[in-house]
């Protein structure tokens, strides 16, 4: 079971957006009826992807808007549930880029794709390239059905546009940030600094997850003030405190609780804020053998474990975390932004911070 | 010099067209100045997709929208431009889910990537999965640049949705298409007919290049009544049988003229109408040797296609896409489709038709 970083939504918010998600697979789901056993089963892959999560950014989102004197549940949750749809793509899309079959401990669309194949007795070469097709369109069509939510989501047409420029915005800042992750995993910019892979996670994860959830819902809800661009700066801040902590957990978490292997991060030589702090120390000459290593065991995982804490990299990341999400909470504080909203987001970041330990 | 599908349109209508792509593509590079050189080169040869392409799918809508009495040349060119980025993004997945590297003559996204990549001295393999991320980030921008276009074209709030909505099926039919294309190419289907194929032709190709535009440029100059649904079907005829003529380019095709080499689809084993007949015939025997030969050369290609005329398979897809583009427009012309737009659909099929000569 996973933890839910979203316990600050009321349940009646969560039921209306997972509602508004349902409604998106299972009309996709009709509509494939006709075009296909395979179409089908994409559907099927896409609905579980979309089914599953966490509901942070629809969490903030609803937060948002209630905290500005959102009162219709209906259009909040629409555009609530679009992000989720938008962080559904992002999700896919990213596997197939990186190559992973699995996400959230089953296997991710290309995996089951590829599961499929097999079962046909198709050679794995093939296998890997319906599962690349399958990934691609599932990610398409989560994105496509983000947009066409929020076009059509009820709200007066001044706000909706400007939700759908502030979503095309963060798209754009992530998919930048995607890309700066995968020029740096690849090598094609060597040297990277800290400060370096920080503005990568803020541009892939923190816009999207933190930024546009906070703005999105404040706008909604009629807001156009200097508050919307202070919860800009506050997501963006604990946005990138909650990676910060997603890094330490893809090395040090629990596979139960975190849904992944906590050996796929250090197998795939994943370029974090973990890993290139310890490139700076004396460690590195013994840990860099481990990270990267396709085969690498439990034992050897241990060991790299313990040389990111002897080097003080695992103290020096939570420490940088905490500092993040601090100044997220005291930026908000000394600014309009309302009261009961600075209390969920500082519970959230109480339980961001609980979920590194 | 690729031979333009598109004269039916008017200069003026061509040039608000060209004009709202190039005002997308210059909006993305402008905001990717502060984010890094690679994101700019994305953008760089994102722009370079939208920009070229022969505008078959803008000019069917101009036409169609002119015909049914359409006066806002603005808004239709707006619908039109996203059509156009809805393809540059099928354009640019399908290339990555076909890993080809080249389209139109260039280097496509992928393979601007990694030539970048070879110029830095990475290995292949890396070099490889930075071509796929910048290719599904890509058409990820031109899927969500499509869509924002739609949503915020202009038009009265209920054309809008139902463009929307038409858009969105459009979208889901195309990766049922793409999808069954990848099955039946990878042999994760044995056994498809010729009428799987076209089916899947219909699917991937015909719905969102011919029905879509059609039947967008009708709903959008305030057409609601049974001509949207005749268009649809005219459109669909008419789909197929550019598809199978492109089939016949594909392989009979010169590379100057279609822009790209008349070995690949060859060389690729590509599922198409033309190659399933030849299936069915004596000649199978010698010609599936020749059939996703990666090095396939020029003898044997010669050898190949004559083997295609010789078997009969080449007159027998001449003739169906003549049966579906005379279909097409015969369905048009017992219908109230408007006379100027008959007129313009029957000179489009005639030049389809001649390009595949």
């Amino acid at each position: 079971m996973v933890p839910s970083f979203g316990a600050t939504r009321s349940s009646a918010s969560a039921a209306s957006v997972d509602g508004a998600i349902a409604r998106f697979a299972a009309d996709g789901r009709l509509h494939a009826e006709s075009l296909g056993d395979d179409y089908q089963a994409l559907w099927g892959a896409l609905g579980r992807v979309a089914g599953s999560g966490k509901r942070v950014r629809s969490s903030l989102l609803m937060a948002s808007y209630h905290a500005y004197g959102g009162r219709d549940d209906e259009v909040a949750a629409t555009v609530a549930a679009a992000i989720e749809l938008l962080h559904t793509a992002f999700v896919i899309h990213d596997d197939v880029i990186d190559h992973d079959l699995r996400r959230r401990g089953e296997p991710n669309v290309s995996g089951a794709f590829l599961q499929r194949a097999e079962l046909r007795g198709l050679a794995r070469e093939e296998g890997e390239t319906l599962g690349l097709a399958a990934g691609v369109l599932a990610g398409d069509l989560a994105l496509a059905g983000a947009m066409r939510e929020i076009a059509l989501c009820g709200a007066a047409p001044e706000v909706t546009r400007r939700l759908l420029d502030q979503v095309t915005e963060a798209l754009r800042i992530s998919a930048a940030g995607e890309l700066d992750d995968v020029v740096m995993s690849t090598g094609a910019r060597v040297g990277h600094s800290l400060g370096d892979v920080i503005t990568m996670e803020e541009r892939k994860t923190a816009v999207y997850s933190f930024q546009l959830p906070l703005e999105a819902g404040a706008v909604l809800a009629g807001e156009s003030g200097t508050d919307v661009d202070v919860l800009g700066t506050v997501g963006r801040l604990a946005g990138i405190g909650f990676q910060l902590v997603d890094d330490l957990r893809g090395v040090f978490g629990h596979e139960g609780v975190t849904g992944k292997s906590a050996l796929g991060d250090l197998r795939e030589g994943k370029v974090t804020a973990l890993i290139t702090h310890a490139r700076g120390t004396a460690a590195w000459s013994d840990l860099s053998r481990y990270l990267g290593a396709a085969d690498l065991d439990g034992e050897q995982a241990a060991l790299a474990r313990r040389l990111l804490e002897e080097c003080g990299s695992r103290a020096y990341v939570e420490e940088l975390a905490q500092g993040y999400l601090a100044t997220a909470l005291r930026t908000a504080a000394q600014t309009s932004v309302r009261p009961v909203l600075l209390a969920e987001l500082a519970a959230l970041c109480d339980r961001i911070l609980r979920s590194a330990a």
